[in-house]
């Protein structure tokens, strides 16, 4: 799903050869002093994003795994995987014998770190790109290694590119510029409240290498990354100069060269120099080797180690979360309006998508491919529509179990009135992205696939109406999407949410609602959340119910403390297939609750379906959203 | 509370004086070789104790405030302290106007580490005694200040002894051993397993420091600390060797020496040298001096920084939970079997004490420290009774928003007709200890005290009925403590529950149901924990509703992929009070498990009182178990 042109599908990439081609080079002194025995392949690219350009999906190409998240590790006589509960069944299909998948969560997998020391023989090398390892992994590795008597090896060349003869070339999109209809702030207001920040925090400099923290600041979009409007750039930010660092041909637009100032700046602070992309590097050492003795350097503690490690310890100042992703993260009235926007336009493509299906399944003729066309088609027909957001996920009954699935010719299935239907989608609109997650039965569904959506709805209810305190972390809303599953013996290895960007990465930090406890920053007003509980059956059907919901305040009752209270409201405005619930299993709040949200979804994308006479959609709508009694 | 023999009450001690002298201290290179700028006095004792011996009581000393938890800094200008909520109040009212209160868990409240920064001149020096702060606090604090451009400072004699005039002796109280009858497993095979999970983890030593842990292992009780039976001691323990360190004239017991094999060991391995307690530094010393290149040492990181730092890094295997706290914390059947037998006659007690209530409050007799009193004389009827496990919190209407309030003769209240009565009281008896909680009125509740005493009383329900898979932390249920709170915009500030030990502390680590995310092990059958959600409205009235429950298997309706499910069982069977329902507020599911509570509690506990010939009390309980309909 990372990549763009993916010919990997659901049958296992045959990997022996590339293999004895990789542990060739890792026995090949031309990359190192000495050998090493043992190579890691982590997911991301040098920025640490999670979607990555095809010239970066080096795991993919020595794997054959091809979902977002996953680490092999090469060794002289083992190949290992690790992924997460999300991944299993599509990891265990794309990959051939040669390669053991290494299942994260479960009890019985070992940490990569402890699977090394168990097979590696005594002071063993380790290497791994210094480029596309994060810092903080880099030092939890390392660490580890080292204590174990082994260790962790900067290798400069990337040995998978040494192997990948045909890698293709590195993305150079053209910029689409935003203005402040758009963003509601300008990029000149954004470096001055980052600069409050650096001067409140006594830091000199900030890098910013995530290319969505770029994008933002910039207010730019490019398409470097299918799915994701960025563009590969690195920022250097002082209290007087701005350095930009992109490839220089992508700046002679005269509207983008207008939109950065970049020939009369408004003022020399604001001023921002260019520089090539790949001379980040040895900026960023100009800059370190000219810094004073109580000069600091923000840097988030998952940029690329090798960059992080350019700036002396003594002067790097480490951060779990930039202060770009923080501002990013609460939208300001005109992104929540624009997200709004979009999220209605969204619904509108899915009420008619929806309407179509119904229409054409008892033809037979509809697949998982073909409907996600049909979305997509749809979805193109709204306004300042750009692309998708994520490659849809169209799963027809024991597809939808595999919980990133997508659909591909060799596993395209057929919509029947007989197996339930999944189909998780989303958009990038110039106003806002989206994603949404429903599932539907278009004949009669079983009792315990109606038994488990009920679950699964309760789950979602449980989250999108809590109230909760101020300051609260989203992970401690986690429980509440499960507990409904949880009391009859069922759950879902995933997370329940995940921040979403304002027409930018559909996944966010840095706030998120799951059981893992990283270190998430507390919800507050303005950020956008997904709330997308599910359930699994392997090798039968997938259930997931997933809106995006903004955080509000709340006015419950009383208000302890003064600390105030905030709540969810839902942007996302598709019904809720009533024919999957068993709605004997709902209290009577959560009935009211979808009653309330039906009545919204009809109002709300009932009257944009009207303006633009979208009939058959919207009288699917409005028998959709009958209050159930 | 921490303190035998405190005299400080809820007036402020008078600090000017000392503090005079301990800044005399900081500046007095006896000390070390330059003076230092700040002081840090840790809660703890030499083995992180959160109950602490009178000797070592030191925060306590400096500053008057004695809750178990909090920390002081003293600098040449300014004094501070740092506790969490539930002694907010009460640390309030024992500090003068030398010393700032830092509330922890506030947003505005700045973190020791952060607060020093910004106050101390540069090139600051920082002191701490290294045996009364953790290793991991000590890593934490001298890497924030070292990167601010200030350093920590062991300073080897601690400051407030210094200026502790009459500072009382440790005490070294009568050993106790304990058979299988109470244990269920001997400290040789506690030790076999120890060895066997050193093996597994390749460490040949281990170093034992906590002293419930070291209680537990050899099967011994002490009485040094108030409320925790145990006794100063460390333990060394090797593959072939075990060492204790302990005040060697504790050992000329005959049955004692018989029951550690002192004089005639079965086995060589399992043979105990004895040393001086004081002679741990040095012993270590001498181990670490003849390690091996391969071996390696496995220490507990909350282990005193004085005793970590003796073993070379490199030699260092430090671990958040030691194999002895997990092992402690999962209770075999016989400690199961003695922790229900404990609670039954701690529920006996505890009915015939609101009988006795109900009957003297309307007299106007009864004040907080009476009950308290007379609930100790009624416990220690009881078979088997050592003492109470914590001082009684016995407290009345505004009283009780003091959330850990012990009741003086200055702030001692009446108990009356009009005001809520909060009791959170517990005891050690040989086979198990208690821990419970109870809050009631004795004439009519005011419709918001039932309305937040339904709100605790649902989330205290919402933890004890959940149902979660194998392998859950126990923070993850925190916020089904919370969640009818929270809809009215209530919360309390402390956490849910904490791990109980068998006729040991009655706080013990490593679970715990708290919204805090320390590392908490994942719950499993057998462990034993605290569920004690709570409100409180200042200056009006406190509300508690506390059981210790044992963590069992749960049998629902379907097995998610083999894991398996868990639930609680209530171990504490004390009526909770139905007067103070808002029964209306409850759902059905609610509903039945208050009768099925209580109608538990009215089998188990009045066979028990009917056993033992206490009819008033059984009549009582009778009256408080009627079902609701």
């Amino acid at each position: 799903m990372a990549s763009q042109n993916s010919v990997a599908g659901m049958s296992p990439k045959i990997t022996g050869e590339l293999l004895r081609q990789l542990r060739q080079a890792m026995r090949n002194c031309k990359y190192f002093s000495e050998p090493i025995q043992a190579y890691i392949v982590p997911s991301g690219d040098a920025h640490q994003s999670e979607y990555i350009a095809p010239c970066d999906c080096r795991r993919e190409f020595i794997c054959g795994f091809n979902g977002s998240a996953g680490t092999a590790i090469v060794t002289e006589q083992h190949a290992a995987m690790w992924t997460d509960g999300r991944y299993f069944l599509q990891a265990s299909q794309q990959m051939d014998n040669n390669w053991t998948l290494m299942k994260m969560g479960l009890k019985e997998t070992p940490s990569q770190e402890d699977w090394l020391i168990s097979i590696l023989p005594e002071n063993s090398r380790v290497g791994v790109d210094p480029w596309i390892i994060a810092a903080d992994q880099w030092k939890n590795m390392s660490r580890a290694l080292t204590s174990a008597g082994h260790s962790l090896v900067a290798v400069q060349d990337n040995l998978i590119d040494a192997v990948w003869t045909d890698r293709p070339e590195r993305p150079s999109t053209q910029l689409r510029t935003l203005g402040l209809e758009y963003t509601g702030i300008s990029w000149q207001d954004k470096i001055t409240a980052l600069r409050t920040k650096m001067t409140e925090r006594k830091l000199t400099w900030f890098v910013a290498t995530a290319l969505d923290e770029i994008a933002w600041l910039f207010n730019l979009r490019g398409a470097d990354i299918e799915y994701n409007p960025v563009f590969f750039a690195y920022t250097i930010v002082g209290m007087n100069t701005i350095r930009l660092f992109v490839d220089l041909k992508r700046l002679s637009d005269p509207a983008l060269r207008d939109h950065l100032q970049l020939d009369s700046p408004s003022k020399p602070e604001l001023s921002i120099q260019t520089f090539p992309y790949e001379s980040v590097y040895t900026e960023l050492q100009a800059i370190c080797a000219a810094l004073g003795p109580k000069d600091k350097v923000w840097i988030c503690d998952k940029a690329s180690c090798a960059l992080t490690q350019v700036i002396p310890k003594t002067h790097r100042s480490p951060i779990p979360y930039t202060p770009l992703c923080l501002a990013k993260a609460v939208k300001n009235a005109t992104e929540i309006q624009g997200m709004k926007m979009a999220h209605i336009k969204d619904a509108v493509a899915l009420c008619e998508l929806f309407a179509w299906l119904e229409k054409e399944i008892p033809n037979g003729t509809v697949t998982e491919i073909s409907a996600a066309d049909k979305a997509e088609e749809l979805r193109s027909q709204q306004k300042e529509f750009v692309g998708l957001s994520f490659p849809t996920i169209s799963s027809v009954g024991p597809n939808g179990a595999i919980i990133h699935y997508r659909p591909l010719p060799e596993t395209n299935r057929t919509l029947t009135m007989n197996e339930v239907y999944l189909i998780d989608s989303g958009a990038q609109y110039v106003d806002g992205t989206t994603d949404v997650t429903r599932t539907m039965h278009f004949g009669t569904p079983s009792a315990f696939e109606k038994e488990c959506f009920t679950y699964v709805l309760k789950g979602h209810i449980a989250v999108s109406a809590a109230i909760f305190p101020n300051g609260t972390k989203g992970h401690l809303l986690d429980s509440f999407a499960r507990a409904a599953l949880w009391e009859s013996g069922l759950d879902y290895l995933h997370g329940t949410g995940h921040g979403v960007g304002c027409f930018l990465n559909v996944h966010e930090g840095p706030c998120g609602i799951s059981y893992k406890t990283f270190a998430d920053e507390p919800l507050e007003a303005g950020m956008i959340v997904s709330d997308e509980p599910g359930y699994y059956e392997d090798g039968s059907f997938g259930i997931r119910i997933e809106n995006v919901v903004l955080v509000v305040p709340a006015k419950p009752k009383y208000n302890y403390r003064n600390r105030g209270s905030l709540t969810f409201e839902p942007l996302t405005l598709v019904p809720i297939q009533v024919r999957m619930m068993n709605t004997e299993l709902l209290t009577q709040k959560e009935l009211d609750w979808v009653n309330e949200y039906h009545r919204k979804c009809r109002e709300v994308v009932g009257a944009e379906l009207e303006r633009q006479g979208r009939k058959e959609a919207l009288e699917w709508l409005i028998r959709e959203t009958q209050p159930i009694i």
